[in-house]
């Protein structure tokens, strides 16, 4: 008797397998896209000592972190000393830190992983999702350069996931306390705030960041200014070259700033990207400290609700908690499960083909070791092929073939056994020709 | 200043990139092998309802589940109510159970993600391992014709993997039942516990098996007879088919179970199956009374010691926790972690090459431009690429791509650049080239 109801935890995405094939299409194009700028794998374990997650910041990502405890030591009254992963970038410290004696730098990894985040469920909001992070590490100094490859990454890989047009929005946080220095916010702390309100422009507009920075203590004919520079938009090709050139020399860190700006500009358009997909925008500048340079987020053209699909930025020091060795870094992260939900949403993920190509049917059960031998033939060509272990009606078969997306039918009941051939009906094209038994693989392999 | 030492906890395998690449290799063979035979993709959340993993059977596996919770909902007192999965099949049967009526059956899913048990750590014991699981699942009523793909299934994948020869045993859990009624043991918990002791047979030894039963209270002679029978070790081909034959046809269990083995064997051979890959073995129980039917388990010709590497069976009701519908399947799992530690230990999986086929040097600060162009058209190409960032001395680079193990790399300095040519390296066979730039991507992706 049935005693438990079964459901998933509140708060994940669950997939049937038609939407998983889509789910993993997308993760493959990824990890291609990863794997063809040269970065190398690693994965790294779920759970983590407490003392590596838990830093004791107060912040609200530490509230979320999912403590783990077997039942055992439970029973037993221990604490908890593990817990899971909730980004990809303090694994990824810890992982530099631990092993940095073994890794050849500049150390360029890719991981693609779930991570989980106790948040309150609510829709487009999960508690486990697959983050898919690219990061090029080195010591002591890391070259502007790299900060150049990453739009490239971007670009190469939404290309391929041929989700639509995007725009790649390039800032530089140098730039940004630069301008705030030029506008006399002198103090680090307060340029900091600021540019985490300076963040939400696109979201709550000018006014509410207006108002917000002068809570913060900014004069509003500051902000204003602030704004005015900053909220001019993305801004592409000639026009981001005019606006870089339009900013005021007025510190070391502005011309550093814009110089940075500059080469990565530059340095994108030699690496084949087109103009059209990067752009300046001053009012990104990330939430977080972390990031010190240059700052990326990624959005549709066609879709700018779905906000930022990619985003990364600079930081001058992967792994201060674990070693002393200085470790600039520079990355990207693409929240794999979120864009495949909103995807999902807009109705832009039904296009996958299902990976398995090919059905052989069975009529009648004397066909059943031909069917065997026709599949075995096919998947040794290398054809994903399922076989019928139940005699029955065609029409059932192909009905079943049709709900279950497999393009290609082969038949073999006993009038073609006994000529000798084999039927492969195309069913996407309605197509269907009688063909010596012989010739089965290569007609199937044809159609695909 | 560092304040946290960076290590993972104890007890799971975090890998360098060199290992991780051969690990994935053997991820996506698998993949290949499961999608080759028409099975098809779920996945579920890490974490399930504790009410779904926690059945209060009081097993060693239940004391090793890791609960889960938010520190914001611990610090609040709240007991958790999530856990980590131990195993795919519980997930498996509460997937089916909830999207039962979305699925198309016979369902045929493969399931390849990490499971959490918080085992004690020792050598070769994981804490995190990744199952690689296919099932098929009908309902009602599921034909015997599936219990034989699967060893069609084990065979193509582990050739696939290329780790030397193996056999895949078979047994029938029904036939050994039907032993024992005719050797006069008709309790079946006691036939249950029998076969449990049974399983220990290549591990123990006929003795300590022949002790164990007799203390389960199973009359010496009876003991003897029941190991003379099924301790003739694995036997293939046509030692296979007159064991089978040998065998009485005492009572209706012995006799299906028979009729159930030959079935398998005859269609394991249609399928193309190598006979000498596939044994009859009736010591073979599996420990679990979850099974009922044909039972698999897949061993090294060469490493015995290794132990099982993909085993599995037939199971007569998936789901019963959780719906009415009876639910029969039958299945396989490779434990790919340990699996893949077992062969490193036996320096058997150095030979996965680096995804990354090239390397585009720098010699001089001017070839920059020209070595991002070179990158781009080699990733068009298809070929994964990294380019050198930092100008630099050509061998200290040659040494970088040697030791990373990128085969190919590629130099264009200040007088092929001028020539209008690239010299392609081949790290393998030592041999350069000076090929026109036009040709550079022929040339490499024919060296790959």
């Amino acid at each position: 008797m049935p005693i438990v109801t079964p459901r998933t935890i509140p708060g994940v995405l669950e997939l049937l397998p038609r939407d998983q094939i889509a789910l993993q299409s997308m993760f493959d194009t990824i990890r291609e896209g990863f794997e063809s700028f040269g970065f190398l794998p690693i994965s790294t374990p779920a759970m983590e000592q407490t003392a590596v997650l838990l830093t004791k910041s107060g912040s609200e990502t530490e509230r979320q972190v999912y403590l783990a405890q077997s039942t055992g030591a439970r029973a037993q009254g221990y604490e908890p000393d593990a817990a899971l992963r909730f980004d990809l970038t303090v694994p990824l410290a810890r992982y530099v830190a631990e092993h940095e004696a073994e890794l050849i730098f500049p150390f360029r990894r890719y991981q693609m992983q779930p991570v989980w985040r106790g948040e309150t469920p609510q829709r487009g909001r999960f508690r486990e999702f697959i983050q898919c992070d690219i990061d090029v590490v080195d010591r002591d100094e890391l070259s502007i350069r790299y900060d150049a490859e990453m739009p490239a990454v971007i670009a190469s890989i939404f290309s391929r996931l041929a989700i639509g047009d995007f725009t790649i929005r390039l800032n530089n946080r140098r730039l940004l306390r630069g301008l705030l220095i030029d506008l006399g916010v002198d103090d680090s702390g307060l340029q900091g705030l600021a540019l985490r309100e300076l963040d939400k422009l696109e979201r709550i507009g000018a006014e509410d960041v207006a108002a917000a920075l002068s809570k913060r203590g900014i004069a509003a004919d500051t902000a204003d200014r602030l704004l005015k520079v900053a909220g001019q938009g993305p801004l592409k090709g000639a026009a981001a070259t005019e606006m870089l050139a339009a900013l005021p020399d007025g510190n070391e860190l502005l011309v550093k700033g814009k110089e940075e700006l500059a080469s990565v500009f530059s340095l994108v358009g030699v690496q084949g990207v087109n103009p059209d997909q990067v752009a300046l925008d001053l009012s990104i500048a990330r939430g977080l400290d972390y990031y010190t340079g240059t700052v990326y987020e990624t959005t549709l053209d066609d879709h700018p609700e779905v906000g930022s699909i990619c985003s990364g930025g600079r930081y001058e020091d992967l792994a201060s908690l674990y070693t002393k060795s200085r470790l600039p870094g520079v990355g990207i992260s693409i929240g794999l499960t979120r864009l495949f939900w909103q995807l999902r949403e807009l109705g832009m993920t039904g296009t996958t083909a299902n990976p398995v190509a090919a059905l052989v049917t069975l009529i009648d059960e004397e066909g059943f070791e031909t069917a065997l031998r026709l599949a075995t033939e096919l998947r040794t060509a290398g054809v994903n092929t399922e076989v019928s272990m139940k005699a029955g009606k065609l029409s059932r078969q192909l009905k079943y073939a049709d709900r279950a997306q497999i393009p290609i039918v082969v038949i073999a009941g006993a009038d073609e056994r006994q000529r000798g051939t084999v039927q492969v009906r195309n069913l996407v094209t309605r197509v269907q020709q009688e063909v010596a038994a012989s010739e089965v693989t290569a007609t199937v392999s044809s159609l695909l």
